[in-house]
């Protein structure tokens, strides 16, 4: 990210309300470099704010004595009044010393739209916005920007963005409070108020030099007028921070959705173990995500519906859905999507099936999906009464309905009649708008409705209804553990480049450190000769395993230097003698610790415990089912450390093939516990020791009692002491 | 699908033009139902037919001498001609002796729009339905319906259709030819008329007691008007035809488009196997359109979408992927999805590159996906210069333009411009609309322009542009490979209930079976008591298994009656003796065919390859990994029987492990053409004995060489001899 990179480090703190009010709340506005040229940021930006702030707006120019009717002063000095914001819209080498200026004066903060800093790479560039990063951090004057469209609060009307014609649009006042790092698509979810879709701010951090999008989470949470916060960003430079805000945003009861972009950026795979591509930067993301009851939309598209779901929906009061249709390819439709995204289609309770029965004499079943026909549709009375016996139903959280009918007036006078139905029941109910692609009439006044929630697409309400239901179902269990803040890699140790300063530990050495935090492994004994090998086999008992013990080696099976199941002392001798000389001919002569004497372990399921550092995350604890298609299958869950046993429990049993390890066809039940305590143990290691960045116990073999590691690989930083 | 009950049975030739084309493009239509009354599907019917139809129409009703200005008459006999199509637009009861009189006087065919048939279960009922299905049989006149909305051609203008206010939409005629079980679905895709999107025709067959889904692709493939058949149904009943239309569409290179309903239908779950759970019927439906090249559309919103960009796109002229962006964000969005739906978006040519750095000389990296940034747009001959540039580079087969910007003039000016430059260009382009929510100024032109294709979501327009790459890229060598023609079950003896009237062989006797067929087994025997065991096994040498053979224990592991491994004489004794014991003890008293003896399989990677009958698709045959979690990892391939080397190979390596195959991670590749051996074998014995339903080789353990079919149950029907 490289327009992050001007961001001041090791801020662990979030700015809040007492931070930023001034900037995003301001009393008086002034916008250095407004204009009067048509099409300037500074013409726009005025033109903008004038629509309905009430504060005090001043222009600055040395050229105008009054720009767009607002009055125009030389300099910031020259104002009548220290402003609470500053817009700068000068050219980009122009910014750095007004940024000064401004924090002398004692200036709240500052919005800097220019373009030109750390995003386009050039040293000299990201060492001003450095510079800019640091007065902030020293006087307490906050920044937004350089690089954004600004922001707009709604409350206070302030539109403080150069967004051309941002002052035609319709103003709906509302409860999503928006972020978005992308400034074009923000502006266009923004949109959704043309349709009477409401915010409480859009907040555009732009390169985030002093603030950033964690902060304006943390803002927006003890903002009054927001309940559902939409965030939309690539990326963030610290995980802790955006935990910590995440966290709060959850314990407020204030649903945070995120659409994560970026997610093909080129993963950051070190290279050196066996799993290494499982736990990019993208799978962090997601356990942070799902640690903190993030609600994670997939499409651009689904923002603006769910995030108006969110707002208008509350919580869910029961843990099924209702779908009431009036054609029966609509019912079919939902029940695939339903089907698909697991989401629990309940029938409907006697009492609604009675109702239905009563308002529609002639009706057959009543089942859920419910096919109304469009008969339905000649009375609207009938009609919505049927809606209201399943809005009533106390199977349904959710009442879906999806509106089809194409016949324009009365597409229109349906719409109203059931905008005010909706008024009138105390659940939630979605309208699914396949019409008239895409916006006939009557869709104005489902998007306008206090109560409704409209969706154009099936997938995406089926998918919102099943966020929704799984958030608030996680929400009190999450709860209840403890906020965490992710263990941080020592300052400047770790990083997409660290695999270069670290240090790789050959398996005997692994193990040592993993046995020290009470993982069990196979016995074994490192032989330092052929003879050696040969007594500490029969110590050990046959058949043994020996392999060449070397850090160097990493990939042993690649290599050629294992030998798995000797029987006794004559084939030990042979192997580890062939070993000897196949280590003697590496040519990037590998230093060899000796030959690891171990038993073979017994037959059992072969697992994967591992950990990766992230950099933005701190440690993942993985766990996946081992052996030789791991990569292959990409059943291995994740989850940032710490973990205790019941978030352990949960990981392993989010997997796919879970229903291996409690009993499945008859098999005998594996030793669960067991693998608990490894993953347990796994996070202990990552949480104490900081230097370690990889971990991979492959293949941890689970017996119906017990488990034993047969294979690990251990990666620290060089100046982890091991 | 009860609606499809009263479907005359085994009828196995496809209708064509020959058949219906006096129905669907008729010179002369009559009414019979015409009415005065408001509201009525009669009034409605003659309203919209009235607005075109250049043809010569008639009313029937002895109520009236004209109605709606169209002469009427008192019954179908005393019309001045036989009409060619009659619509039925009267109560359910009265439809029947209406149709008889049709087919005596000659009608070409009939369209019943009357429901009250075999959709509501009652057996009365299916039996008209049944009756009329047989008129149309026995007398060549073709019925659509009933239960259905109609059809419209929008090459004679004839709207044969009661849809409500159908007559005051926008006509648009155009080469999408649309197909729709469920009326109302059909309509609302139709409705794309009023954006200028054009239809060749609408066809909705209804419950299909004549024509079907079938016949109607079958038609359109003939018909000169239609590119692209886009088709949305529920189910068919006779996987044949469906399969035999479908590659009729593929030979004649018009794309058919199926979106496929209700695949959340209880799935038809054959009890008896491991693996049952695998080859639901909607596995064949997939398997068929996989094998006949049917691009699928997973959402019913992408449906229009995805038919007008076939319809403009033609042939794919490269295989790679161009994104030219105005706004950061949404080139990132377009990456993320390209990635996550594996569409190449390879680097421009350095032509390209060259000439977006004449035309804007402070661009930076010309990438792919490119982003312009909002300064582009300000002037629109430059960024058009830069579409041209990217729809003329020869690595793209298509350009992607996400629309975003609001200002809205400009959005309208902007929509003009580029659908001019779209008509100048020899590449597809696509306009992703991710604006105003969701039909802003603009979008309109776009939806309306000849050349330009347009998305409203980017997963939906980079999903189409996948599956038209994939088509083209398949076609030419599905159209190598021979059409064929399922093997249909015997008929009344495979269906969902054939598990009653089923068979389960043995292991002993399915592998005798599979030998037959030239499948490798373990070394075995059949022993009939103790002592047999243990020479058997002293024959077959050491270790051995011993398992009960019987088919009435089809689940062995889970009823306990296998030993493994046993080492010498005394072990298969006692085996052996407890396996006796098991074996009399279980209550349900299975016949026991004796002790099964086999050798030992020598480790290797098992696999399993089945077969299923579907009952509307015939054979499938499957392949996948093997062992305890198949059904949890779900990495199973279906292709639809026969098969040749070349599928069977092209099955195995769409595995997701298939890697594993071809030597993963240094270890040595597997006998991959063993494993092609033994699909084929399946597929032929599939075809050769079509009384067995199922096949289950779980393990085949393959090898470097070789490999070997360890366990393997088969059912038959009751009459097939084996």
């Amino acid at each position: 990210m490289s327009s992050l990179s001007g961001f001041v480090a090791d801020r662990q703190r979030l700015f809040g309300q007492k931070e930023m009010r001034r900037l995003i709340d301001p009393s008086s506005v002034a916008v250095v470099g407004a204009s009067d040229t048509p099409g300037s940021f500074g013409r726009h930006t005025l033109e903008n704010i004038r629509v309905g702030y009430q504060g005090r707006l001043y222009a600055v120019n040395p050229k105008y004595r009054s720009v767009a009717g607002v009055p125009c002063y030389a300099s910031l000095e020259d104002l009548p009044e220290v402003p609470d914001c500053v817009i700068v819209a000068v050219p980009n080498d122009a910014v750095l010393p007004l940024v000064e200026q401004a924090a002398m004066c004692g200036v709240g903060g500052v919005i800097v739209f220019s373009s030109g800093f750390a995003e386009v790479g050039d040293i000299e560039k990201v060492r001003i916005q450095h510079r800019m990063a640091t007065i902030a951090a020293e006087t307490g004057m906050r920044i937004i920007g350089p690089n954004c469209v600004g922001i707009v609060n709604s409350n206070s009307m302030a539109a403080l963005t150069f967004m051309p014609k941002f002052n035609e649009m319709c103003w709906a006042r509302g409860d999503i409070g928006l972020i978005s790092q992308s400034g074009a698509l923000g502006y266009c979810v923004l949109q959704g108020m043309e349709r009477w879709i409401g915010f409480s701010h859009y907040l555009s951090p732009g390169n985030s030099c002093d603030v950033d999008v964690c902060d304006m989470i943390n803002y927006l949470v003890d903002d009054e007028s927001t309940k559902v916060i939409a965030c939309m960003f690539e990326g963030v430079r610290d995980g802790a921070r955006l935990l910590r805000a995440a966290r709060r945003a959850l314990e407020a009861d204030k649903p945070l959705l995120i659409y994560k972009m970026a997610t093909s950026a080129i993963s950051r795979r070190t290279a050196l173990s066996h799993t290494g591509t499982m736990a990019g930067s993208e799978q962090a993301y997601a356990a942070a995500f799902e640690r903190t009851g993030v609600v994670v939309v997939d499409d651009w598209e689904a923002m603006l519906e769910t995030a108006v779901f969110f707002s208008k929906a509350g919580r869910p009061k029961a843990s099924g859905v209702g779908v009431i249709a009036s054609s029966g390819g609509a019912a079919v439709m939902a029940a695939d999507k339903a089907e698909n995204l697991n989401v629990p289609l309940p029938a409907p309770a006697p009492g609604t099936a009675d109702i239905l029965k009563a308002v529609i004499p002639d009706f057959g079943a009543v089942d859920n999906p419910c096919d109304l026909t469009a008969e339905s549709l000649k009375s609207l009375d009938l009609y919505g009464e049927c809606i209201r016996a399943f809005a009533n139903d106390p199977s349904y959280a959710v009442v879906v309905v999806p509106m089809m009918s194409a016949h324009r007036p009365a597409t229109v006078e349906r719409a109203r009649f059931i905008s005010q139905l909706a008024e009138t029941v105390n659940k939630p109910i979605c309208i699914v708008w396949i019409n008239e692609w895409l916006n006939g009439p009557g869709s104005e006044i489902y998007d306008s409705s206090p109560r409704l929630s409209m969706f154009r697409s099936m997938r995406r309400c089926i998918s919102a209804v099943r966020a929704w239901l799984t958030h608030y179902q996680r929400r009190d269990t999450l709860l209840r553990q403890p906020s965490r803040s992710p263990g941080r890699p020592p300052a400047g140790r770790i990083g997409p480049a660290h695999a270069a300063r670290s240090r790789t530990l050959s398996e005997s050495e692994s193990k040592r450190l993993l046995v020290a935090f009470g993982v069990p492994v196979t016995r074994e004994r490192l032989a330092d000769g052929v003879d050696a090998a040969v007594l500490a086999a029969t110590e050990i008992g046959f058949p043994v395993a020996l392999k060449l013990d070397s850090a160097d080696i990493p990939h042993k099976t690649e290599a050629g230097v294992i030998r798995l199941g000797l029987r006794d002392e004559a084939e030990v001798q042979s192997a580890a003698e062939a070993l000897q000389k196949i280590g003697a001919a590496f040519p990037h002569r590998p230093v060899i610790n000796g030959i690891l004497v171990q038993e073979m372990a017994k037959a059992g399921t072969e697992f994967m415990v591992g950990m990766r550092r992230d950099p933005q995350f701190g440690s993942l604890v993985l766990c996946g089912f081992g052996g030789v298609d791991v990569e292959l299958v990409r059943d291995v869950a994740v989850q940032l450390a710490p973990v205790d046993r019941e978030q352990a429990r949960d990981l392993i049993l989010s997997l796919k093939r879970a229903p291996i390890l409690t009993g499945y066809r008859n098999r005998p039940a594996l030793d669960l516990e067991a693998l608990i305590d490894v993953v347990c143990r796994v996070s202990d290691l990552a949480i104490d020791m900081q230097g370690i960045v990889e971990i991979d116990i492959n293949p941890f073999i689970l017996h119906e009692h017990g488990g034993v590691a047969v294979d690990a690989l251990i990666v620290s930083t060089d100046r982890e002491k091991i």
